[in-house]
């Protein structure tokens, strides 16, 4: 991996992924899960889980890179907008830095939605193993 | 949430929250799936995916608080040690700050495993919604 490449993958919050996260880690806060209670706090409904998107992440370090030999070794994300039921978001990511001493690979990347709005971003750094 | 309040949690990953976050997010990469290949790396076997902490972060924030107003503003995690199958960690959290003027609250967490070494540790910031 070099210093300035990019990567782009589309994920979309479906039923299964929201269903799948809620059964796995019994995350059913009404935020999540009642749509009258976003409402009343202001959202257009519930507010997806801003987890499922460190579970995207995890897809893409596992599983979209040119090597498999990789392990995460930090994470960082700021949640900017929410994001809802069946969002589809374009997933960017850049090779910020690349320390070759040490074996490790940095990543900025944003998550942004149908009307490209940023409703994501963060740094994620990885171990070549 | 008063500043220095601690939290404890118990979590493991079972077989039901490994499979789960698998079905859920189809990472499958050989560090998380194959025991050979994670030994050939120097593991004790499959590493279980850093994100699957970031999960139970989520379950944390959604319903251990005394309140369930609440959403994540931003997180951050550094992977110290790995976590294996079935082990189980013990979650600590502490209120590090409250900044009362823009209804945030900000924690210190680690998870620890069974030989009391962290295994994770980071900050998280929610918001009082």
């Amino acid at each position: 991996m070099l210093k300035g490449q990019e990567y782009t993958q589309l994920f979309q919050v479906t039923d299964k992924v929201y269903n799948g996260f809620i059964e796995t880690f019994k995350d059913t806060n009404p935020l999540h899960t009642d749509d009258l209670f976003a409402k009343e706090k202001s959202f257009s409904g519930k507010v997806m889980h801003g987890n499922i998107l460190n579970g995207f992440l995890s897809y893409f370090i596992g599983e979209c890179l040119p090597q498999k030999n990789v392990i995460i070794q930090t994470q960082e994300i700021k949640y900017n907008l929410p994001v809802y039921l069946n969002d589809k978001l374009n997933f960017y990511a850049i090779v910020e830095d690349v320390f070759e001493s040490v074996n490790t690979v940095e990543f900025k990347f944003y998550f942004s939605n149908e009307n490209n709005k940023k409703v994501a971003k963060g740094k994620i750094q990885i171990g070549i193993i």
